[in-house]
């Protein structure tokens, strides 16, 4: 079993890789092995055209956060890739801050998954659920196999 | 019923409207009543680590694009939010090009739905499905109703 | 607000109508405005076959749970349809009985969801999450609009 | 490559065996690799309180369809769970039979999916596509590893 503080040090290697997750502005919040929070702060890039956070990136937050917390619970040397995202939308997310919270609830050594709650925070700090989403992944050895469908960010 | 010109037009008001989807550079292919195409180039900020598009971003353009799908077989006036988004990733999307194809599959005052094929594409112009989208959308009327879940881009 | 003896009431009659859930053998758990648990008994005509409950038998009462949890928390002479079923199998159903349990988490006049967990109980009552299904549902009048998609036992 | 005569054989022995599939009274239409079709036919226990067939019951078809799709297009001895089901109802299932037709769209040795469009036939044979549904599963030897996850008939 890693250290929170390992894991939080692999997950911020792999979110500050060059690439879509350091570049829309991805932040990590709390870690411990099987689960992780990630934040997004709000800037015009990331909005639909009402002002909310766009159903894009509220997806991506929620499968970058799902694949870090599935990392974080497995052996070293062994990461997954996303084979499947279910997104619930629940409420606009009109608020200054996105966070997504992932927790594994399904660790195998073939195929994971985890539960993510998304919200919206606002400026005061009080958050609405926005989303929910159900994110199944499959485990690989690193380098991924060549039938891989690696759709994600924190591999 | 819209000219598929007009259809086009309203296609493009949309989503070239500051935010997400113009940001990432999304373009508009065929449009007619109920199927819509939309396509990315390839740049490494909406990349994952390993050098493919990240899932987020397909789930992104595949939401977008199903939300142009429904919109162009709704009356004038009459928008869709995103309920929900199940998307499938198949094949890793390493092209030089996405392509969403989004077809109206269900129409109805309230609830529709659109099935999505996204596509890979190299550039010598061959083809790879790298993930099937199933999009669920509400109807409303513009402006969106108070308890909107508007997560989207084409509304 | 209906009293939870009320709500069970209306619970039992749409479930003891003759189909499939009376078939199957549903029976009603705990019952509050907002949250249904049903269950059902191990029968050789509810497995597949090795032995466990069939995916199908699972997915069923977690729609039928998830209806009546959204259905217990409208007004009076409103129903819901279901429009889909995200479910998610985690481990064998092997138990001697399945225990759904719904919660409504998002209510609107239009469009609500409601996210389930199933059990499998052993006859020494410990249970193990057997799968979480998240399950959209559309709000009618009763009786249902033409354009119903009434895939569902609840309504 | 087995013959379809014989992959119609082992899907009606697998089909055929005590449970749920044969209970409710599963038939075998067309079979080819990677392709197959199952039945069923209207009887009181498999609908709702409107007289549709149940969502559970469409759920159940599209799954043991989707399964035995893929099985069929798996090397003898692999067989295959289910993993996730995504199901989206479009229209009432008011018809005399429903078909699912399940086409296997992602083969691995891991993750396999199905892609499953289910129809309600009128008895002049008319038909509506009630749903659409989608079928994540893994590939196991037989027997199941422990960690199988299998809500399922086909395997």
């Amino acid at each position: 079993m890693r250290s929170n503080q390992a894991l939080r040090e692999l997950i911020e290697a792999v979110t500050n890789r060059p690439g879509y997750s350091r570049y829309v502005g991805t932040r990590i919040g709390e870690v411990s092995a099987g689960k992780v929070a990630m934040r997004l702060d709000r800037r015009p890039e990331l909005l639909q055209s009402s002002g909310y956070f766009h159903g894009g990136v509220i997806s991506g937050l929620a499968d970058h956060a799902a694949g870090a917390a599935v990392t974080s619970a497995l052996p070293p040397e062994r990461f997954c890739l996303t084979v499947n995202l279910q997104v619930n939308f629940l409420a606009p997310a009109d608020g200054v801050r996105l966070e997504a919270r992932a927790e594994a609830i399904k660790m195998s050594g073939s195929v994971c998954s985890a539960d993510v709650r998304v919200f919206s925070l606002r400026a005061d700090d009080s958050e609405t659920l926005c989303a929910v989403a159900f994110v199944t992944l499959r485990v690989v050895s690193m380098p991924a196999a060549p039938d891989a469908s690696p759709a994600r960010g924190a591999s």
